[in-house]
């Protein structure tokens, strides 16, 4: 039987009652005869404590990017993979605890945020051949000056993939707090269902769109080395989500999901200059100052000569951006900005839409229907998005929920 | 100028707050000229915390003589050495934070109670050239197949200490809760001294006879290696006590100071045949149900035949005890097994004793003057200690220190 990767992020091992939950989800891949790596965060709650510690002891700037900030907040995983390890032991499963400096997971230099770059098999496949099963810390590596590193948020996925991908595993089940990826948020659409199967391509859209089920990151790698990746829940022995290729979706939905956004603001510079060169005017200033701009639309006046930009930012940048934008009035050159915090982001998603015409046009009629105005649209080649009035979100979802028929089971994968 | 080694234990490194203070020692020590070896233990209540982990999720006997138990308890010093690298560099002091393995300080593969074989010094020597504090975790080394190992309690005392040998430190200052090196409780007897110096010697039978500021283990280093050990605090500026070889001592004290332990429980087996072997038939149980056994005394009775024999343990050992000997009655042969958990130690410790006649009679008559029964007597070159009803410790306490005169200021050193 082949090789199972099992991560299990903060909520599954928050505390000593959860790590011995854990362990029955580990137990039972053993028993159904496959090799276990075991990748796990720390509880949660704990990295955010040594993170609020750092900042209590040290006035320096950028402190995440010291080595010694990562031997500090790379602490957390020790423990829960140390913790698992004794409780598997204690249950007559043989197991061991890998820091990732033991396996090594060599990785960049780049403190708070590093990059893996290799991953070294020989010690972990001796073990796991001598039948035990590998406990590995999430979230952090080592560089080849012996520096312990971590990988920045979210990053014991991306460890968990990478592992997977490095051992050529038959699957990695990413377990977290919720059981799988939904056609959309079920705390708003009550008849949300959980889907069987997803395309990497769906859920790199729908991540960016708002849905916080898996980092990008982990998703992209999972992509690129074809690890066939589950999202599940610890808290059942339900089956979750695979993430598949396209091509091996038997049947492509038109729509798979519903993503949502609150955090937008919108940003409109009326009648700037339609010159060569103005969006690095407007955006160059932005970027400087650290600003993710994320939709962005241009509108030409009858004359041709004058544009308005449309753009979006996140509600917290709002006010960096907009003093931005006042500094280089005079180099942009608009006459008036406009703003709006009130504003939320749907996207329906689907790879479908490749091949399938009518589902902007469906999304459009819908919210006419509802008596929704549509402020800003972007497309691409997977993903409609709208920018509507924030108060509107939950109706819109419910609606377009129902026109693109996604209660409705659809057996496919 | 020299280098020193500074260790700050658990209350010393508590909250960040501390940890803040504590890097305004390094910083004097720095000012001053010298190279600095940092020695940190976890927080305090952190390890507490870990083990307890370890307890809810396990059900190993001795699970603290397994690697990953280790891996877990060992992750509090790691944290405390990042933060007050990090709190150090934010001062403008150059650091960097060493976990035991990176040192490396190589150690035996006792999981729990590791002993140190080596402690590699290139590394930091190097990085002490380039003027950066050295900041190491406490407690914790790594064995040649590069698993973590613990030095079990108290081990960040010995770490300090074997660093210091290892680099000929100039001096090894532990900074503890207490401010040095006390002629006796002073929350007891409230004219009790500060001392200035102590010779190892003295330490060890105080440390065995009850008080609690050192490590017995890492006094037995120090002295070894002769390295100058300082007992401070890091909640002031005062100098503490300075450990010294007996021969650097100006004047040898006959008494230096009075040591108690309240945590003693006599056994007296009475009528036991008085043969070759029967002190092995009594004490051979004890030792394989692991009770410590500390003060024993044997009399002879008029016949020469039978003979009594008391010692004592721990309060919490005696029911163990009791039972390891009721199961061993037939092959030990003693008539009746006699008890008594109210008792407590106290001894008075000087290397004057080794010239000074004199110092056992003034206990006994002082002791006999307050009306206070002796239940046992036992005496080494430097130390008596006597067993007498608890209730009367204190009033014994401060009889003595007045006897002894230990109030008085004594130059020496």
């Amino acid at each position: 039987m082949g090789l199972i990767v099992q991560k299990f992020g903060g909520t599954s091992v928050a505390t000593t009652e959860r790590i011995r939950n854990v362990s029955s989800h580990v137990a039972r891949e053993i028993r159904a005869g496959h090799q276990v790596i075991v990748v796990v965060s720390a509880m949660s709650g704990v990295t955010d404590s040594l993170v609020g510690y750092v900042r209590d002891v040290s006035l320096l700037d950028e402190v995440e990017a010291y080595a010694d900030h990562d031997l500090v907040v790379s602490s957390g995983e020790q423990v829960t993979a140390g913790l698992l390890a004794l409780r598997l032991r204690s249950m007559g499963i043989p197991a061991r605890a890998w820091a990732g400096w033991q396996v090594p997971i060599w990785t960049t230099d780049a403190y708070g945020k590093a990059r893996i770059e290799e991953i070294e098999t020989d010690n972990i496949r001796k073990s796991l051949a001598n039948g035990r099963v590998a406990v590995i810390t999430g979230f952090q590596g080592m560089t080849r000056e012996q520096r312990i590193t971590t990988l920045g948020r979210g990053g014991s996925d991306t460890s968990a993939v990478a592992i997977a991908a490095a051992f050529g595993a038959e699957r990695c089940d990413i377990y977290t707090d919720v059981d799988g990826v939904y056609t959309t948020d079920p705390r708003i659409v009550k008849n949300a269902r959980k889907l069987d199967y997803v395309s990497y391509e769906e859920m790199l859209e729908l991540a960016s769109a708002g849905a916080k089920v898996l980092q990008t990151r982990s998703v992209e790698m999972a992509m690129n080395h074809h690890v066939r990746l589950q999202v599940r829940t610890s808290f059942s022995e339900e089956a979750g989500t695979i993430l598949v290729k396209e091509e091996d979706l038997m049947e492509k939905q038109r729509v798979t999901g519903l993503a949502y956004s609150r955090d937008e603001a919108r940003i409109t510079l009326s009648n700037v200059d339609d010159r060569p060169g103005i969006s690095a005017a407007i955006f160059g200033p932005l970027a400087d100052a650290n600003i993710n701009v994320d939709m962005i639309v241009q509108n030409v006046t009858p004359d041709g000569k004058k544009t308005d930009v449309t753009f979006t930012v996140t509600k917290g940048d709002l006010a960096l951006a907009l003093s931005a934008l006042e500094a280089h009035r005079e180099k942009i050159g608009y006459q008036a900005i406009h703003q709006d915090a009130n504003v939320a982001k749907l996207s329906a998603v689907g790879v479908g839409m490749r091949s399938h015409a009518g589902v902007a046009q469906e999304m459009f009629r819908t919210l006419a229907e509802k008596g929704i105005n549509i402020i800003v649209i972007t497309t691409s080649e997977i993903k409609i998005s709208v920018l509507i009035e924030e108060s509107y979100i939950e109706l819109a979802l419910r609606a377009l929920h129902d026109a693109y028929g996604l209660h409705a089971v659809v057996e496919k994968g």
